[in-house]
């Protein structure tokens, strides 16, 4: 079942990490975060979709958001090095960007227990992430966009999401 | 069972792709070509791995090989992307280096199908590549390099290879 407003939002499991493989990420109890769920690294719309919130970045710390989490189904190097290459291309520094978090659900385990994951296997070889993004306050889900197809970018770039808050 | 000298290179199956999802790889049927098998694009062994084969590109093609292909359990856009970063990095152009392919197995298809993959979920979150390297001379191998392990670099390195030819 997908995750609806008024859930709460579990502990993120040991295969969802930040940085390093075994650097489980652990969502903050308290305050406002948004995870973003992108099917692939690398992908030209993916591509299109993250800069957004790398640019909204001030904008969105100042209308109370705490941390933001990017999501993949792709291992740990890979989330890494997109990272640092979007923040790089778009005049940043992901070192300084300590609320932003670029997590690899390598397994997809993370996705699949909020229903938003789906079969990629024919383009990226796997099951991959839908397009979404959420919006958890104090633990509980706030905001659940989810596009129509991966591949759309409407309902979940940076600006819509700013305008909701 | 694993592929062995002597063993017929099999046609690449359709998932086994280069530059684009939908572009199989054709490996030539005649003339001496190299393929290197790595665990995963963007983590650090492999980085040091691959970079080998770009500076010895001119030397291997001296020896006679003529297509070098870098083959990864990594979709297609994560496997251009790594090939574009190593080429820069080592001052290549990767549209220069004409004879070097960066191909994405998405699925594991390729490599199982050699008897060379492994399963690295707990670290990359699915079935990778073992690290190897084949030389295949009009279609038949005849020479099986794998790596003990995953992380070693030996008798896979580009220099190694070289020796042999």
């Amino acid at each position: 079942m997908t995750v609806r407003v008024g859930d709460k939002l579990s502990s993120a499991p040991a295969s969802l990490t930040e940085t390093a493989p075994d650097k489980t990420v652990q969502f903050p109890t308290e305050g406002k975060i948004i995870i973003v769920g992108v099917p692939g690294a690398y992908t030209p719309p993916c591509s299109d979709h993250v800069p957004t919130y790398i640019l909204a970045y001030d904008d969105l710390l100042k209308k109370g958001i705490d941390e933001i989490y990017v999501v993949g189904v792709n291992d740990q190097f890979v989330m890494n090095a997109w990272g640092k290459h979007l923040t790089q291309q778009h005049g940043g520094d992901l070192e300084k960007l300590t609320h932003i978090h670029f997590c690899a659900d390598r397994s997809g385990e993370f996705v699949k227990s909020l229903g938003l994951d789906f079969d990629a296997s024919g383009l990226l070889g796997n099951t991959r992430s839908k397009r979404f993004a959420l919006v958890v306050k104090d633990g509980i889900v706030e905001d659940v966009r989810v596009e129509n197809s991966p591949p759309e970018l409407t309902l979940t770039m940076a600006d819509e999401v700013l305008k909701s808050l």
